[in-house]
């Protein structure tokens, strides 16, 4: 048996947001490998192994991906949103490099990222040229996140922010604020999406000088409209005309 | 009975990258509008009427949306990718402004876009920060073009260009591939993704020393790593780590 790996988006949580190649995918897998409440969302059968592992060993996941399909297994590495979008398939292609051996047989399979799921919920704030922001500094430090941020705000690009706060990094967002304040005008419209797609889904829109770090938790998306983001209604909206900067 | 809008994401081509919640507009719907070659894309059945249309006219098409969800059908935009993204959404809500009457009820159910999809197929080119830019200068001037790349390419984003080229605007890419080759050097990894995930899909993966004009066309989606995306076998990935400025 030839053993193969994937690497699927399961969305931002909702099944009805999970394409029909995706759940092919689980269907055909001997194996799910994947962070504990992204494997919860497999249903078990008979046959399927299921892989749970805790946060930060997304390296060790990628390498028992690689041995488990080198043995002949059908292997779905599970990630919440879309795969290429701050979560496994990068872990999975960094550990290739080292990986001894063929190569097994790889893809990727897209899915809903979490930063167009909120878009879609509130209207469409992404509707014009935008960025995508992991404001982690686990993997990288915060300077390059400041640089980013304010290249981004200077190009008056709308944002995405993934991964805005968490409990050992208490004080990066309230920085982030404090950066976006000092590029831009206090009325630039402001999205904390919160657990998008599931029943503890909280949306709230605010203007960036009411906007505050407890605003944001681990499972929170942020979005940052561009200076031409409005309301119509109870939506949100980026035009789609620009004028000359 | 109460009329609706939904602005619904087909993805990119192939019927798998559709997800469930796009599946059940389209049964529910009595009334599809869109581009000519996406509304090809929905299945006839009794009962459901098909109003394609041709390319330029977003706003007529959003206009009509509202008129016939007042009237009490039940009306899918399709989009292909994410309506969201450089999509039918924002229209929507621009024609929403101006149109009397009450607000029908709205939604917007996210797709697969193209730039992921393009992403999922070679690898993870957009693993750490991204920009998504519309190279269409139909609404907005070259120079905001221009300014979001240097600031894109400073800010050292990984980038997924929309609409790098068509016939009435043969020049405009050529601009970007010059701007590129001053702010990037020339190893940098380009990728042409064109019609991804159809039958015609092709990807081509070239240093940008290599990329010229013509590799682009409307039906493509570029793709450019940020200064540490690399090859491993076939695949080309950004690492998820990332050194101070």
């Amino acid at each position: 048996m030839t053993g193969w790996v994937q690497v699927a988006g399961l969305g931002p949580g909702d099944d009805a947001l999970v394409t029909a190649q995706v759940h092919a995918a689980l269907d055909q897998a001997t194996d799910i490998i994947g962070y504990i409440p992204y494997v919860a969302r497999v249903t078990a059968r008979p046959g399927l192994v299921l892989h749970p592992s805790d946060n930060r060993v997304e390296l060790d996941r990628a390498h028992h991906a690689l041995d488990l399909a080198g043995q002949g297994r059908r292997v779905v590495i599970v990630s919440s949103g879309d795969p290429g979008v701050f979560a496994m398939a990068s872990a999975l292609f960094e550990a290739l490099e080292t990986h001894s051996g063929p190569h097994p047989d790889i893809q990727i399979l897209p899915g809903i990222t979490a930063m167009l799921a909120a878009s879609a919920k509130v209207g469409a704030p992404l509707g014009h040229d935008f960025c995508a922001i992991n404001l982690s500094d686990n993997l990288k430090p915060f300077a390059l996140i400041e640089k980013r941020l304010r290249h981004a705000a200077q190009g008056d690009f709308a944002m995405g922010f993934y991964n805005p706060r968490s409990k050992s990094r208490p004080e990066g967002f309230a920085r982030v604020l404090q950066i976006l304040r000092e590029e831009c005008a206090p009325e630039r419209i402001i999205i904390f999406a919160r657990s998008v797609s599931t029943p503890q889904e909280t949306i709230r829109v605010v203007p960036l000088a009411d906007a505050t770090p407890e605003m944001a938790d681990m499972r929170t998306v942020v979005l940052v409209g561009n200076s031409q983001t409005r309301r119509v209604g109870d939506w949100v909206y980026t035009p789609r005309f620009a004028a000359a900067p």
